[in-house]
């Protein structure tokens, strides 16, 4: 048995979670439902702009390994903070949750700051995310252990952490790691825009070493270029292993070896969207890697994401494994 | 008319806020219900030992002072952070809220830090307070600006801010330059045991300065050393002119010229009480400074606290007026 079930690699982010109306998105030049890169004048401009917030622990990974270590999975995450009071915070809510998390910090005398996610939730529920990555843009190779990598069953690679200028040598580096001794790789495209910036590098690292790829309707189908989720989601299954393809309140599809299963979402007042995708992915691998069928595993899937949306904050609050329980997922 | 209607003196904190079970708090040693101060190591020391939190603004007279300020009201607040992140996000939450916040920093070169205080929520509601009160313990005469002072139809002191080396001094500016331009002074007493560890202080400004108090149950029988909640309310009311004095489920009282009036409390599901008190202070001197009698702003003090207690957080999530409008208080 391997140390861990999954370890994850992405943007290590605190985020700063605030109410909106739609027209102070209007207002403020902020593009509804999707994810922005800004600096950081840009950041302290739109904080001086947005109502009071709370902060709590986010980073796409991040919020999917936590939802593996909620479930009682040996878990593992790797991403930059700084030696600062957000990486503090940011190290605390990860390892109180049960995840391993040793990435060196950035240090105090770092020109960056650990980074956050200003997320302003409309009242539909929907969020737009202002992204300063700070110090977790900096990730390198250095800060990939090979050994923890070659301990992992599978790592689970953030499409986010393709900005950045050492990225790719770390997903490299961590790749090889865990292939050789024997894991398999999944990654998820986290964002349309993501995709458009790193289309081909993604494109490669999917026909040559993924295993298992989770994506958004809107993602996959940026990433193949076409308008049809259908055609979309065969030309990934011709090229991964397993498809695992959210599609908000239809529910999720998983393609494997010619097969094709969808499962409903589960019915939920929607708060908060934020994170509906991250425990998505973390119920699925935790599920895959306890023994139950891709089926089963979407299913788990889509009631994590069911349990996220309903309440603000990206990490689980309810015991998942009830949860699941009690929809007969278990 | 002055500018202000209320300005408030108190610990400026950020709340960090975790669930926790009963047999947790046997533990790590913590005293269920009350406020304990903890310094720096112990803090570390709790904070490593609770699960993933979340961060908000709290204090208790800036809890007040936001309710005040998300009322519409004209209002101020005065107490220490320092010029690092949590400083910064304490500010940033207060000024967002519309209240006017310009005590000056305390360096970065200061050895504490912001005050945080961490609180642990059981399941029945109830919280435990473990505060390090980091820089705002400093908070000195020369942070008292005398024209602000000067400005406010009604001071609000935080008993807590009791403890500190150069508080009193700091307090008795405050009244001094508020009364001296026709202003009014009202003081909460915050904890019992903040009672116990400043009982002659309190009194003695309780005679002298005080037009106003704000106390719980055990706080009120803390005071006059008594177990009889009916003779402290009575040992009060000889004292000052008015006295608010809250009691849970039970509701609030208001004592003035011989007058006494309860006012039950709003039913609600209990998710987390930090801040109830808070609220109803703010509620209360916002609509005394709007010209409603002292029953109706015990009625409006009441519907507040019910709104904060019904979620996570000590500061108002609903609007708070048409909350009153729907309980027919205004």
């Amino acid at each position: 048995m391997k140390k861990f079930q999954v370890v994850g690699i992405g943007n290590a982010m605190v985020d700063v979670i605030a109410h909106a109306e739609e027209e102070a998105l209007a207002r403020l030049g902020i593009e509804k439902g999707i994810m922005q890169l800004i600096d950081m004048p840009r950041a302290i401009e739109l904080y001086g702009n947005i109502g009071p917030a709370e902060e709590v622990s986010g980073g796409s990974a991040a919020n999917t390994i936590a939802g593996v270590a909620r479930l009682g999975g040996r878990t593992a995450y790797v991403g930059k903070v700084k030696d600062d009071q957000l990486g503090a915070i940011f190290t605390h809510d990860l390892r109180a949750q049960g995840a391993v998390y040793e990435t060196p910090f950035a240090a105090k005398t770092a020109e960056q700051e650990t980074g956050r996610c200003i997320i302003l939730v409309t009242p539909d529920g929907e969020r737009s995310m202002n992204t300063y990555l700070g110090v977790t843009e900096f990730l390198a190779p250095s800060d990939i252990d090979e050994r923890q990598m070659a301990e992992a069953e599978w790592i689970y690679l953030e499409g986010y952490r393709f900005d950045g200028p050492e990225s790719h040598e770390a997903f490299a580096k961590a790749i090889a790691a865990c292939k050789s001794a024997g894991g398999r790789v999944s990654l998820t495209l986290s964002d349309p825009f993501c995709v458009e910036r790193h289309r081909d590098a993604f494109r490669r690292m999917i026909r040559e070493d993924v295993d298992l790829l989770f994506a958004n309707r809107a993602e996959l189908m940026s990433m193949y270029q076409t308008d049809d989720f259908a055609t979309a989601m065969a030309a990934a299954s011709a090229e991964v292993d397993i498809v695992a393809a959210t599609e908000s309140e239809k529910g999720a599809h998983v393609l494997w070896d010619g097969q094709h299963r969808h499962v409903p979402a589960i019915p939920t007042k929607i708060v908060d969207a934020t994170g509906a995708g991250d425990l998505f992915a973390g119920a699925f691998l935790w599920s895959l890697t306890e023994g139950h069928d891709l089926e089963a595993c979407t299913r788990m899937g889509c009631i994590a994401a069911s349990e996220i949306i309903s309440h603000v904050g990206a990490r689980p609050e309810a015991d998942l494994r009830a949860l699941f329980q009690a929809h007969g997922a278990l």
